[in-house]
């Protein structure tokens, strides 16, 4: 009966145009029902939750007084968008949320009208919005409004403020809606988060003024006409009562903050009047991360992506971790501190995921030998660089698909003087519930052509933890280490701290089935899906006879070329197998090398095809890309039952 | 007589400590001599002229203050810095600037300890001396002063944001040198350069501010102990006088200026007031570009690079460029005028090089239509992928090594959308004399495995235009060109804007010298490499009998089954050919082919080798990689004469 009550506006809303013959006093009712839904269904399907709750207020107070989807609603990082999902048409599909084949994890246009742009990684809306500005008024759509919304984290990143430096540039009305929580994933750093506090202390004036515009409005004096006026207007209570230069305003855009971004109802009044002002300007609303839960509002952290909940109690259920492995992040977090307690010039660097990284094990113990530098991943990289040109050795993590962010920095900055930097790229291959932005597709192909450049991926734990100790060894240079997302697969994984040849591969299995087997195969893999080729041979039943010899690469750079040679000579067959693209990677080097020894095995590169992969669960999208154990034992299986 | 005396100081500069030892009176006389030699230098040898010109006397005022290279002096893009490799013993090899085996184009600590990090991308110089900031202190030179010397136009690349955004984070005493000369290669744009405008209006209350700062040094009260009553001292002032917000002072980084930046004795005066000031401070100074050589202050633009010239008369010395084949740039800057005349839905984009990539043709016809973001790759590509998003067809023109810069931009925001956005990639290959950080080496490699991009790449000007012509075609998506630097084969070159089919290549030629051969070699090239192929067979003159055909590839992507597969039926041997990485590039694309296809050729692939390439011409690179026409000529007759 209650919940009946509860859930009265939010069913009839089945688009935003439903949302729009709401009365300005249902919304904050409105608010309640969505956010209700929303950890409703984060509770038990899980997802993104602190960023979602404390947004709520801005997507109804966006939907309601812009004209979406004519006009442009920009987010910036998906994070923050379920109430928009809801708003939009997917309210009855939201329980797919993040799985395979259900709605996308962060909005997309391929999904639906309402969403505007791609917004997996951080800090692009500024940029692409300021392109459909420019693109309405060439295209005739003059009376369009584009607002792009980015959070304070977000705008952190150089992208954000190349986007920022151009708005201006031309003539347009862009809305920028900084949505400011005080942090992105972990607690937003650097001078800008500084930078936003003064302005907050700078309230007074900035009220003054919007309730001076407010006031001419309502004596109907705010038409364009007299817009001139009105800037001498508010350029003379500038001078009169604060003379403060604000970055934004210093930017030619016109800056109006800081209010509470969680009252709907005073979101609505600022949109209203901001709507038709003419040239570009920026809104600076607060919010409460995890707003109306209390256990996220209290510990936005943990609660960003919480896993499954009772969503009464806000009781977290987490899964027994007892005889389970370690997440390989923690691996590498562990690890990291016992090798810096013995290596003085270590030094560990995050863009914003001191968290997710596990960074945060060594920044609890060594402070001063951490960085958290927000979320820019190329300046990460720069200032690593620079680190190690005066004798430190750094180990910069950073998520796979975000280090694209810094492809010419480990160019540029690292690789030409071969700089003892640790590139650790954790989410590597299939990340799974976050889709197409988020899976590390791309590194080991992107990554080989670069001179100078050790790659290595583990098979487990163990070998994480020896490619470490490897590559902080003197003299090795630019060290790339790609692991992924998730547990591993030892639970004992405390192994002693060993050296690994850099380029030296291993056999890990040599086994006959049959007699006189008519074809040997080599199986080429790199990092832990390693293990699903090992599972594929451990439950292969075929009726033909066969040689497999399976090797761990190891190195996809400098690669093994001993082994190579040893594989051509043996096998007749061969099968590369990685967790990434098939150009370019593992499959690749190997089908070169082969060519230029002029050997011409059969080789088959099974890896990610040439397309962007959507969400579902690991396994999901193994098997879907055809890299899963079924998918290897097949062709192992034909292969051996070909005549050739 | 008169020479003589010009170079006496200059010669006895041997290093640094050679200068410090002058009286401050004789620095003017010092950087006279060195504008006088740079001149007389670059007249001959031709390189980047006006930038370093203007930087001359934060040159001489930072080695003569600081004791470098244990000091660190960071430069952000090296064109500024002929005047420190003269001063830091390179003086008597200037003359071997940028040529094969001389002095490299932009400062290298490969080459001297006085350079101290990689600078041939523009905005690294913040992140990188933050990162040595922390290393002299973890490493114990806590004494170590670092120094960022950093010019307007690349404040506005997002990597410096980044830096600056972190700069304040931990202690340290870095200093930032704003070399604002009000331009970058063209003018800067955007709001930064707008808001160092402002920041002048202020002058009054920041001299004031510094004057205090020096009377109280004057009175031996500037000691460490003291410090904090400065800066309440200051804040007070602060208050009282202004009230302004600096951005710099509201990141936590201290604000000077801004003052002349050619007065040495100013200069140094600042600089030895700041040296032992704790804390990230930045002083703004204020430089002429191309200061001291008239025809070079009155345009910036054209004497950046101005190529050889007359050191008395400032009269460049413009080859003949009758009967000459246009530039590459040219050719696309003009076609781009001719379609976007006919198709209203084109527009242009540009990070800063409306000269260098010739958009400036356009941009004079149509300004509306035409965006120079300033040195911001990243925004460049994300704006062009906005605007597609709404309808426009953007063409965006970024060097190819600077596209680097755009790499996640290009994947994220562009191609998962498949976004209509023609990327134009000028300066892809060889570039030539401005060395390891400008070849446009990696773009082929780094662009295949991006799903949804077409990726092509024209042997000839009549090639660029067809396509350009068939990118700007409905339903082509992301579409990637990449063409050289430099001039091209035609003189005729405006030849009719015809589509092309996406993704076929064409026979360029078939030819069999002597009976029967017993190889049939064929000859797959990319772009205008292409024509050294062609040059190459038709000088080739050997015993053996041969048949080579030769086909000009077009598209890498995607890459032409149908010609792949006639090859592989009717050619015993592959030869491919690329300006860019032999990892990844079309070599790869083949090679991976013939073994998915099981066809086993031999395969040849030449290209970029494994490592960084230095500076030279085009052509002693070409040979020097192996990739010119007696390369290729070399190859064939050892195939012509093998016996398998």
């Amino acid at each position: 009966m209650a919940n009946e009550k509860k859930i009265k506006l939010l069913n009839n809303i089945q688009s935003p145009d439903d949302l729009r013959r709401l009365n300005i006093e249902q919304l904050p009712e409105l608010c309640n029902e969505l956010r209700e839904k929303i950890i409703e269904e984060v509770a038990v399907n899980p997802g993104h939750l602190a960023s979602s709750l404390g947004a709520i207020e801005i997507t109804v107070g966006c939907h309601y007084v812009f004209d979406t989807p004519e006009d442009r609603l920009v987010w910036d990082v998906g994070h923050q968008a379920y109430a928009h999902k809801i708003i939009t048409g997917r309210r009855d599909k939201f329980y797919t949320n993040r799985q395979l084949n259900g709605i996308k994890p962060f909005p997309s246009p391929l999904e639906s009208e309402y969403d505007t742009f791609v917004c997996g990684h951080a800090s692009n809306s500024i940029s692409a919005a300021l392109g459909m500005t420019v693109a309405s008024q060439l295209t005739k759509h003059s009376e369009r409004h584009v607002v792009a919304v980015i959070g304070d984290g977000a705008m952190s990143g150089g992208l954000a403020f190349e986007g920022l430096n151009n708005v201006s540039s031309k003539p347009n009305d862009l809305l920028i809606i900084l949505n400011d929580n005080d942090m992105s994933i972990d607690r937003a750093v650097g001078g800008m988060e500084k930078y936003l506090l003064t302005l907050d202390t700078n309230e007074t004036y900035n009220r003054l003024r919007f309730r001076a515009a407010q006031w001419l409005r309502g004596k109907g004096m705010l038409n364009d006409e007299r817009r001139k006026g009105i800037i001498r207007l508010t350029n003379a209570l500038k001078s009169a009562l604060a003379r403060q230069q604000n970055l934004f305003e210093g930017m030619n855009i016109r800056y109006f903050g800081p209010f509470d971004g969680n009252d709907v109802m005073e979101v609505v009044r600022l949109l209203k009047q901001l709507k038709n002002m003419k040239g570009p300007k920026l809104l600076h609303l607060h919010t409460v991360k995890g707003k109306g839960f209390i256990p996220a509002e209290q510990s936005a952290t943990i609660w960003h992506a919480p896993g499954k909940f009772n969503p009464q109690t806000g009781q977290r259920i987490v899964q027994d971790t007892e005889n389970k492995s370690p997440r390989f992040q923690d691996v590498f977090g562990e690890t990291l501190l016992e090798l810096a307690e013995r290596n003085p010039r270590i030094v560990g660097v995050t863009p914003a995921m001191p968290t997710g990284s596990s960074l945060n094990i060594m920044m609890e113990k060594m402070p001063d030998r951490t960085f958290d530098v927000g979320i820019a991943e190329g300046h990460a990289m720069t200032f690593s660089a620079g680190m190690a040109k005066d004798g430190l050795q750094p180990f910069c993590s950073i998520y796979s698909s975000f280090a694209q962010r810094a492809y010419d920095n480990i160019i540029h900055d690292a690789a030409i003087l071969n700089l003892p930097v640790v590139l650790c790229l954790d989410r590597a291959g299939l990340v799974g519930e976050d889709g197409a932005t988020h899976h590390g597709a791309f590194d080991l192909a992107y990554l080989r052509p670069i001179p100078n450049t050790t790659i290595a991926s583990p098979l487990d734990e163990h070998e994480l933890r020896r490619m470490m100790y490897t590559a902080q060894l003197p003299n090795n240079g630019l060290f790339v280490i790609r692991y992924p997302r998730g547990n591993g697969l030892l639970t004992d994984w405390r192994c002693p701290l060993e050296e690994i040849t850099v380029g030296k591969g291993r056999k890990l299995a040599d086994i006959t089935l049959g007699n006189n087997p008519r074809h040997t195969i080599g199986v080429l893999t790199i990092g832990p899906i390693g293990n699903e080729a090992s599972a594929a041979l451990r439950e292969l039943q075929i009726e033909n006879s066969l040689r497999i010899i399976h090797y761990d690469m190891r190195f996809l750079k400098p690669i093994d070329e001993e082994l190579l040679r040893e594989v051509a000579n043996e096998c007749t067959d061969i099968i590369t197998i990685e967790d990434g693209v098939r150009n370019g990677g593992l499959g690749t080097a190997v089908t070169e090398w082969m060519a230029d020894n002029r050997f011409h095995s059969n080789i088959t590169r099974m890896g990610l095809p040439d397309r962007f992969i959507d969400q579902g669960t690991v396994n999901e999208l193994r098997a879907l890309c055809g890299i899963d154990r079924e998918s290897i034992k097949n062709l192992l299986k034909t292969i051996a039952s070909s005549s050739i």
